[in-house]
């Protein structure tokens, strides 16, 4: 088979659906769900989230310029999507979801969701207006890790947690592990590692003849 | 089980491992892999990357002002995770993956990789220069969809194509399907609302509870 050519689209996927809490300088709080989100630079450590302008928690973040990205499991899936449904303007998402307010560490106004297993603490850097989104660009102020995933050596054991993946409007469980970064050159044991890389290499040429195959009798 | 609060970092998971292709105006090509992508805004259809300036193909990124966004899949792990530890300084990485070369629509130097399930033609806006990585925000300017995950109508079953989920250093596979976006809030047929809503609202906060009942037993 061949390929479609649409016009311009977001087919970005799989993405995170992280929950972000924010606050005003009244007191109020927020949650919102969000997808258009993601790491844009090591270090400093920076993130981002595109937020639309009608979203009731935009005018907190101009406010503060504060927000906390909270991730979401399979546990919070149902939170998540509620909170990304459903405007503050209208509900109590705190009271609706059960989530509790946590204390952020650098931040004044903006509180972390406490069922989250890792909570970043935002500070915004910049704001973008794109389009139908503005996005905020941030500096990462502190990271909070839920110690029921540290392993016996304090390492965050991360994907134990049965994280959230978001794509193409469906919520999916995060599902087996395929391999550790880097694992496609990794070096072996010096009598294993001609057969491994082989192996592996040889794996992978397989895997892309068979669809290059059902490709040449469909086209 | 409390948290513990560590100093700022990078652990927004999980994310998109894309291999993102490149080209300069004489001719040359390659591919590396990114996790540090995303969408930035809806409409208009808006994607980043984050690029340390060391790497190849940021030269190219920068002569052309092109990319595009291959989405990845089981199948194409290993190409992947080969893509994102090896230089195209040092090896010819089309060759070493087996992967295809194919004409994109509106560039007119950065190829698409031919395996990939989705391409996304992506033409720099502006390159914001935030650190260790350098933010190209780009205009989404057409998308390639492989027929082969099309419905009888047409639409795209992206979900059906195997994504590779890259967190905290590992890949993953997509898992199983946990809910569609707004179900938390979806309206059924009038004698089945009640019971459904409520149900699926009581399954959640059972979840929380029995979360919240753990944390108390251990702190």
């Amino acid at each position: 088979m061949g390929k479609q050519i649409w016009k311009p689209g977001n087919m970005l996927y799989p993405l995170p659906a992280v929950m972000v809490s924010t606050g005003d300088t009244k007191g109020n709080t927020n949650i919102l769900t969000i997808a258009w989100t993601g790491t844009v630079c090591t270090n400093p450590a920076m993130a981002y989230i595109s937020v639309r302008p009608e979203r009731y928690s935009y005018g907190m973040l101009r406010e503060t310029g504060e927000f906390v990205i909270n991730l979401t499991t399979e546990k919070l899936a149902w939170a998540a999507d509620y909170c990304g449904v459903r405007s503050g303007r209208d509900v109590d998402k705190w009271k609706e979801t059960g989530l509790h307010r946590g204390k952020a560490e650098t931040l004044d106004f903006a509180p972390l969701i406490r069922e989250s297993p890792v909570n970043l603490e935002c500070r915004v850097t910049e704001v973008k207006e794109l389009g139908s989104h503005h996005m905020f660009l941030a500096e990462v102020k502190a990271v909070h890790a839920d110690e029921a995933y540290l392993d016996k050596n304090g390492r965050l054991e991360l994907n134990h947690a049965g994280l959230l993946v978001y794509s193409h409007g469906e919520y999916l469980a995060a599902g087996k592990k395929l391999g550790t970064f880097g694992y496609s050159v990794k070096k072996k044991a010096p009598d294993q590692k001609k057969t491994v890389q082989k192996k592996k290499a040889s794996a992978h040429k397989k895997r892309l003849e068979h669809k290059k195959a059902s490709h040449r009798k469909a086209t």
